[in-house]
């Protein structure tokens, strides 16, 4: 499989520093004509799963062929190893520390590979900044052609990050809160299921501890008044909670983790 | 009149969620070769009248010809209209609510047409997110040379954004604070105006409710002292009330929206 | 020396407003193949010290030859100079108030330029932007291969940013905190000495007024548990007080400028 020309960015590193500049320049130094997209330099410091589910969401629109770098790495300089992932579609870089294997998984893992090949590496490589050492070079070189191979060993069991499983009966769907967004969207792990359109329109009850809501389960935002709740099914086909023009996470004070239960009994 | 390489990106999307890479991955897929570059993701969440008038100031360098997306949409799903308007100089692309009126008609608006051709959209719409669906592949199909009027229907009637207008007397001006930028400047909506050269040096009374200040009318931030007041001509023309070095906005508690009265009897 | 496609930005102009676009459309509008970084947009407000040390670091992994934009700058618009820097390996361009000098010197002086010549300016210089009106323009016009000598005279004495020395007795380290990263790791202006290595492993006394820590010296984040302080040779060759996955600069309470002291006495 080829590579395209781009490669895109996710880190916990923030705007305010220049380490994702550092790690810009150094794949310009290898690759002038990279074209580099940042997903995002915004996941909470340290949070695997919050970068796992960003990740995983971002990339579906991308060209076939690109090479997703994330870098959200507490274990930096400890033994963790530094992966590259060959999917049937792209291209992923970073720690075995869960971070990628959402996101891979769902284009379909074909080879693993373990970066240990130091010509392909910055001449030093620091005890603290992979990012810029490792992970960045191995996409530059990859893009400039380098065999996936070339860079180490085939391995075969990567660390998984933790995500809950939805429970659905005839009555309920209990889940888990994965993702609350700027806009306050409550991102849920519950995918669209057709059996529930023809729940549309309806009242839901939805239960978010300690608390529970009468909910109408929308198409638009728009179809309940401003500043009132909604359930939708979000733009990747999750279900999520979210208020007309209104922010539903600091309304409903929720965070990441918080379990769901749905009634959908008719 | 021909489109050049540039598109640019205005949301209320934040720094945060994937949901801007999506975009870029959305119009990279159709015209690889796109060069994007970011105005703003921090517009406040559905806030039309900031992302309108941060549109229409930061486009008049922008080469001839650029593409200019834009995406504060609160009424996303519902029936508002998705634009193409064509202007002297550039075009524009995102919702019918007024966001794009306030530049397109500063650069002369030549043509308008409502984004209908499913053609020109990606493969499935979502209810949530026309930002990725709709309005990013339309300005990739556009760079790629599909005309204007391939889009859908020519249309008259457009939504426009209300902003005061500035009341000229002898003796005041009064006007609004359309913007409070990052550095605490408070930009109004007073243009520069010849007949007010000759009250440079001079101190002006200024009404910002429910105080009044006497404040210098200066060139350069440096002409008062370290954290005192000043007015100056912005970069664009319009009067400001700054502080030198210090955040005029916060001092003064001011909020876009608020009236200014500025007397100007010499 | 040739210049190569790259140009980078530092500023403190933040992220919400238009003003980085406006520099990149000026860029853009001149040097239509200009390959624009961002370093970072948020240097705090008029902190040139701040700006000075991020720019420094940032820029080692660059190709030879990128050109170097930054801007904070509280003189704008008084008579502080506008600089261009040729240094051993790349140019600066930006306020003459040592904002440039620290990574400048690094890399070595070759020539320093004001930057006079109206016809390398944009047609309009207005008092509080030369962001856009100066500096961008300079930098697209010498990335089109405009000579550094076409730009305006050469000048010998420029401004120099004031840092703390650091001094060393045969017990002690005296320095100074020069950043507290986005992680919260606080950098001090300590380069790593050789005659320090063979104090790995071990406690370190180490004095942040009011408070005094023993933490240990380590080579990764991980030989301490969770939350734990430690001291870290940091990806530029600094000393760190950092914690393991978590934010020591707000433990700790620390600001940039803060006087450190270590004991070195074995």
């Amino acid at each position: 499989m080829e590579v395209n020309k781009f490669i895109t960015l996710t880190t916990d590193f923030g705007l305010v520093d220049h380490y994702v500049s550092e790690m810009k320049a150094a794949i310009l130094s290898i690759s002038p004509n990279a074209r580099i997209v940042d997903i995002t330099h915004n996941i909470s410091k340290f949070d695997i799963r919050m970068g796992a589910f960003i990740l995983s969401s971002a990339l579906n629109y991308f060209p076939k062929g690109t090479i997703h770098v994330a870098v959200v790495d507490p274990g930096v300089g400890s033994c963790r190893r530094p992966l590259l992932i060959e999917t049937k579609k792209d291209f992923f870089i970073g720690p075995d520390n869960g971070l990628l294997v959402l996101a891979a998984e769902k284009q379909g893992i074909k080879n693993v590979y373990e970066l240990t090949n130091i010509n392909l590496m910055l001449n030093k490589v620091s005890n603290t900044f992979h990012g810029r050492d490792i992970f960045a070079p191995a996409a530059a070189y990859l893009l400039n052609g380098v065999t996936p191979k070339a860079f180490g060993p085939k391995i075969d069991k990567i660390k998984k990050p933790i995500f809950a499983n939805v429970i659905k009966t005839n009555k309920t769907l209990i889940g888990q809160v994965i993702h609350v967004d700027d806009f306050g969207n409550i991102i849920t792990n519950m995918n669209l299921d057709k059996s529930l359109l023809d729940l549309y329109g309806k009242m839901l009850k939805v239960k978010l501890s300690p608390s529970e809501f009468l909910i109408k389960f929308c198409k638009t935002y728009s179809e309940v008044k401003l500043g009132e709740l909604l359930v939708i099914i979000g733009s990747h086909g999750f279900l999520e909670i979210s208020a007309n023009q209104k922010n539903a996470g600091k309304m409903l004070n929720i965070q990441p983790g918080a379990e769901i239960v749905i009634e959908i009994s008719r």
